[in-house]
């Protein structure tokens, strides 16, 4: 197997945070030494690190760094700086479930060790950051031997969007399987829709499976339909943003269609995703708002002139929701849950 | 209602044939003025001219421009370098039938009438070409008219590619029924699919409809079955580039995903073209070869800088092929035809 890419680590000398620059891919290989607050802050402003996963496991190292910077200063005034720094990261991307979880989990770390010598607080932090870091790995590793039972030897494997390692480290979540696939010596051939409009199928999906010696050809989305006519399909596997108790999830703008096209050519479509994405307050995806974003995102980025006349409107929805009736099975670190999702789902916390 | 532009004509003198350069869309509304044999050849060829109907409508004006230049020769070098030109324009662009359907048509003209002074052929030719250019019209406005009575008030109409009047004059056809519903003073709202990776959708097809002020919102492919599942959409109206006996039929890559999407959420689909895109000859949709074009209209066209890996394969297949079971109905200028398809299709040439 080659070597899966660096995304976010610590550096060796543990007095910064470097990660590969995602706003480069796929023409260039940028890796970032980010040392001070503000680059942190700007990291994930600009999204030069991604993903929920990815943000919260960068978000623990740069803090537990930031805690190093300032371990001279007496107790007090280290506390309240270290909560400052906390909130300021914070504030890059207030959206950012994963983001505000791992600051706060930091910030408890601190506040149960507050006793202990500054110094001995900060290597807590940085100790707290790798487990934060390694939990995830296991996390998505489990994801991916529960996934790899559901694909054979030489399957293709058709995906949307980007639950990749570039967003969730590791094998990823919808690449688990094809990683760990890889891993076992099994041939499988993934399909990457380009996911317009933001293209992450395109620069980050494709870039990472070929990056890593996986088998990648990139589709554009509206030609799902014919290579799963054409019988080069055996299984969709997609990620999520958020599954509701009823099984239907949110998830990148055109997974409603890839899922209802599996339907019709009798494919298995799989979510694959750590089990804190199912939240049970949402009853429905009925109950998920649609954010809808910039249009200038269909119209003009990427081109070198607009490719849609002004006065035309252009409708951009960032995400659209799955119908659980489309859904074959979750995949989650806790296990694979199938219909009727309602009742499996509860189950899955019961174990 | 608005003018729409036009797209291909015969200058006032007669002494050109003006087109509009579609290369420059939408961004520039640029016409160009033909003259001779060489810029003629290279608008179709440079894809300046493009659509079927409107490339056929041009090489018969154009056949017809160059005929009156070369009036004064004597008649049997006038015939031959009229064949000469014929034989020229059709070489820009090999595959296009309705080119050499046209410049046949216009050969077979002249030999009719091959005893008449040449400055009088010349004139024979351009009626000729105005005749050709008017049944185009005619085919459009019969297939406005049937297509209408398929809509109604306050329907939203998705489309995918460009089948409107930049391609088809007149009316267009998958368009059709949207501007003939605009002249009734109904109210209509059409979603354009871009469609990738040409984008004929965002650059055509919005255009054509935004400038002759048919309400039109402009979608990435897939997003089509976010705005089907919101409710948005009452009938989907697509061209043909083939038409099976068996109502199968090739169109834009993308086309056949559109048709499962519009069967999942119960909304009609209808193709639209002239009944000699009918071809008996052709069994089924799966005796259409489906022609593979060049990866970089997906990895770097358009772009600032590719998007795409160079080591990541890419697929990108023209058009696919959309089942009849798919299909409501077949709009053509002879009527609407619905299943059973292949005896339906049948009648319609016997009457």
């Amino acid at each position: 197997m080659q070597e899966r890419l660096n995304v976010v680590r610590l550096s060796e000398d543990e007095k910064s945070v470097v990660i590969l620059d995602q706003t480069k891919l796929p023409n260039h290989e940028e890796y970032l030494n980010l040392e001070d607050a503000e680059s942190m802050w700007n990291a994930i402003k600009l999204l030069q690190v991604r993903g929920a996963p990815a943000i919260g496991v960068f978000a623990g190292y740069a803090l537990a760094v930031l805690a190093g910077q300032i371990a001279d200063l007496p107790r007090k005034e280290f506390l309240e700086m270290l909560q400052k720094q906390a909130d300021y990261l914070n504030s890059s991307r207030p959206t950012a479930v994963n983001l505000s979880w791992a600051l706060k989990r930091q910030m408890e770390k601190a506040e149960k060790c507050k006793e202990n010598d500054c110094h001995e607080i900060a290597r807590t932090l940085i100790r707290e950051a790798k487990r934060i870091d390694e939990e995830n790995l296991e996390m998505n590793r489990k994801i991916a031997e529960y996934g790899v039972t559901l694909i054979k030897d030489g399957d293709g494997i058709l995906t949307h969007c980007n639950a990749g390692y570039l967003a969730c480290l590791g094998y990823g979540t919808a690449t688990a399987p094809m990683y760990m696939a890889q891993e076992k010596g099994m041939h499988i051939h993934v399909y990457s829709d380009e996911t317009r409009p933001l293209l992450q199928g395109a620069r980050l999906t494709s870039f990472e499976l070929a990056k890593s010696g996986v088998p990648v050809t990139s589709i554009c989305d509206n030609m799902a339909s014919l290579v799963m006519k054409e019988g080069k399909i055996q299984a969709v596997m997609v990620g999520c943003d958020r599954i509701a108790a009823n099984g239907d999830f949110a998830n990148k703008i055109g997974t409603s269609g890839v899922a209802i096209l599996a339907k019709y050519y009798h494919i298995p479509f799989y979510t694959l995703g750590p089990s804190s994405t199912i939240d049970f307050s949402t009853k429905t995806g009925s109950d998920i708002h649609i954010e809808q974003r910039d249009p200038d995102e269909i119209r003009s980025m990427w081109y070198k002139e607009p490719m849609i006349l002004r006065e035309v409107d252009c409708y951009n929805p960032s995400f659209d929701v799955t119908d659980h009736s489309l859904l074959t099975a979750i995949v989650t670190e806790r296990g694979i849950v199938y219909p009727p999702f309602e009742e499996n789902l509860k189950k899955l916390f019961q174990k």
